[in-house]
């Protein structure tokens, strides 16, 4: 008893000392970051100097401009381009317009990203409104041919999480179309995949699948929503659309690159990162400026305390996460052709809110490993590790057997900017963005320090 | 052996099913609110339609009103008002501007509540700065005699619970002017206690000590106090004050409460609120509109459930927490005086934003009892008991002995709007003040069934 009470004390003494140790790094990560950092500074830079940057385009390209020089700034021992063939995916003009007998009016809407556009000609269909895809299938051909599906699904509110009701609704953006068309719809309205109360419509990807005629499919906002359901609901109602999006070829673009390197493992990565791409509206602030600017605020804050990172430290900035996730898929082949090894990543695409915690995708050996450090993170807000989601850009490098993690902002407003022209700089608040660099600083600083 | 494993599977059994039961209740609250609840609709109202209500306004006497409309509405059996006598604060015009030795600047600024004015005349002086009153304390009383004293305490941005920082900042707005004053000073400016990386002015209460001569005292945001900062650093700088506002004695207000009375216990009285005053900017939305529209949404939502309570829950919207606290002493007196039995209060007070906990303020033993529920609270996001407070509101309950809780928010945004012009509907996201109306009304729910 006596040799087991002392080694008991010893190992109490000894986790406690280290506990503390990395507690007070904790602690200087934090005051670092909250008094000195400058994540909000880099975002406001990104948002109002260049702006929204879907892949392909001149603002995406000075986004990369921009990343190179600040991972630079921020102290990185090298930066480099990556290259990436993206997509390019255009707008162009566009209108809706709805009537139900006498005048037509115009309502607020968006493409979607990646669709068809009706080739700047006036596509003009009856609308047959279904409020989910039960009441869709109900419908016969002859009952959907030739029309314009409004697909009228709410997003579920209920939810308290609202990534939750995002995979709920969203599959009417990401099914809607190809459904309706292989019925023989003409085009697809849907209501924006949105908790917003407001007349904000959303855009995003679709994907059309092989086997159907590709349909225009537009969002609308909450509002008009209402009110295109409302005059479904009194009797015919017809749209027009005019659009002139389309996809023109394929463009290189790049994803950015820093890193610290290890003093003792040099060739074991840990990764951290987010999406330099955004929708072709608003500002790209939380969707994914955010992630961006907070990674980089992570190696901005290793140089700072002068902390070299016992293993390499690299901060990537992803290109074409919206529409192709072309430089996810990009870095991980470059990552298996090099045989690089990457013992962690950790991505931040879910929005510039207070952190709550980590998803944390991987084995449960390593997961209840990260969860041991979990009293280090409740000062700083962070409790919740149950969840198990990475992130789009890393999922390629999780398929390949790397454990990955996801910073786990507060969801409650995110689906009300995602995707629109209202996720603009202003739409993020200071401390809520650099908290969330807080806490990723200290999971990436524990993983250089201990492996995983 | 068997007589206890026998029992111990009844008990867990036993409380397996009441937690299935309890947690069952907790998801309909929940889907109640974050559905069909009104309290989004009812704080638009109240800014929009009122706006900004200082006790004693005709603004105040509208939100009397309307408090009490909206609390029969939500199917009170009982409403009533409670008469207070208030304080009348009148701010009038009031400037500021400064000089450093050519022509005068004016900059915004906002008069700290109950504060002196200078009877509409134009008070001259020399600025002395002083960074904290570590400072203040070395100069003597020759240094600040005839001069303005400009407190430049920053809001100490590194803590991440801000209500610390605002315990922390505060006190130059509580304290400054009466050292101030009591060295012979003129009036005071303060930098804002503001979290806010903008210019906006922060107002807010002081209490003159009744042994120093009254001076008046202005607070001006966190740009011009950076101006100012560095316009002192240069040399001599001059401040030229302005302002009418004073004490105009007292009226009568009134606290509005509504109750659905107890099934079982009656007498035993189980208490939410908020405070229906506001500064005399803005449009009081996070303070403390929103502690008012969540604590009616609580009843709303036990007659929408068709749940009578056990215990008798009654709704309190204080009046006059801002620049008084009478509401707060009226109620707890009456209580007192008619032998009520309060067996718990619940006050929000700390902002519409997604709620992460409750303060508990009360024994050991009961706030252990409370915590034996954690676990249900956990879905929604509330995960922290570990502080102790309740609210301003119910703080004379308090100190009679009854066990009271506090809404604890997400604390990050709160001192960007706190007393300010800012201060508006738009700042509350209609999810974020739902759950929080959620988080009320299960713990509300859980005291009234089972007592505390």
């Amino acid at each position: 008893m006596k040799f087991f009470g002392s080694l008991s004390f010893f190992l109490a003494f000894f986790c406690n000392a280290a506990f503390g140790q990395d507690s007070a790094i904790f602690r200087q990560i934090s005051d670092q970051i909250m008094l000195h950092g400058k994540c909000y500074d880099d975002l406001r830079v990104l948002c109002k100097n260049i702006g929204h940057r879907l892949s392909g385009s001149t603002q995406a390209e000075k986004a990369v401009e921009w990343g190179e020089q600040c991972l630079r700034e921020a102290g990185a021992d090298k930066v480099w381009l990556q290259p990436v063939d993206v997509p390019v995916w255009v707008r162009g003009r566009e209108s809706l317009e709805i009537s139900s007998g006498q005048s037509w009016k115009k309502i607020s809407m968006l493409s979607l990203g990646n669709t068809v556009g009706t080739a700047g000609k006036l596509l003009e269909a009856p609308v047959v409104m279904v409020n989910d895809f039960t009441e869709f299938k109900k419908l016969s051909v002859e009952e959907i041919k030739g029309r314009i599906v409004f697909f009228n699904y709410r997003f579920p509110q209920q939810l308290v999480n609202t990534f939750d009701g995002y995979g709920d609704a969203g599959a009417y953006r990401w099914n809607g179309p190809n459904m309706a068309s292989a019925k023989g719809a003409v085009a697809v309205i849907i209501r924006s995949v949105s908790t917003g109360v407001d007349d904000v419509p959303h855009t995003g990807t679709l994907r059309y699948a092989d086997t159907i005629k590709p349909i225009p499919a537009v969002a609308i906002g909450n509002i008009s929503a209402d009110s295109l359901e409302a005059q479904c609901k009194r009797g015919e109602v017809r749209a027009r659309l005019q659009s002139e999006c389309r996809m023109a070829g394929t463009k290189t673009s790049f994803n950015v690159i820093g890193e610290l390197t290890g003093s003792e493992h040099p060739e074991q990565i840990v990764l951290v990162g987010g999406h330099l791409d955004s929708w072709d509206v608003g500002e790209g602030a939380h969707d994914d400026g955010a992630g961006c600017v907070q990674s980089i605020e992570v190696l901005r804050t290793f140089k700072a305390l002068k902390i070299r990172p016992k293993r390499t430290l690299r901060v990537v900035l992803f290109m074409n996460e919206e529409n192709g996730l072309k430089g996810g898929f990009a870095y991980a082949d470059s990552a298996r052709a090099k045989k690089e090894k990457h013992i962690f990543a950790l991505e931040s695409d879910a929005g510039g809110f207070s952190p709550r915690g980590f998803g944390l995708d991987m084995s449960d050996a390593r997961r209840g490993y990260l969860k041991r450090y979990k009293h280090l993170f409740f000062p700083y807000g962070l409790y919740d590790f149950e969840q198990q989601h990475g992130g789009a850009d890393i999922s390629p490098l999780k398929r390949a057997g790397v454990p990955v993690a996801g910073l786990l902002p507060d969801a409650q407003r995110y689906f009300d900017y995602h995707h629109t022209a209202a996720d603009v700089f202003e739409a993020v608040n200071h401390r809520e963005l650099k908290l969330g660099a807080v806490g990723m600083t200290q999971l990436v600083w524990l993983v250089t320090q201990y492996g995983l």
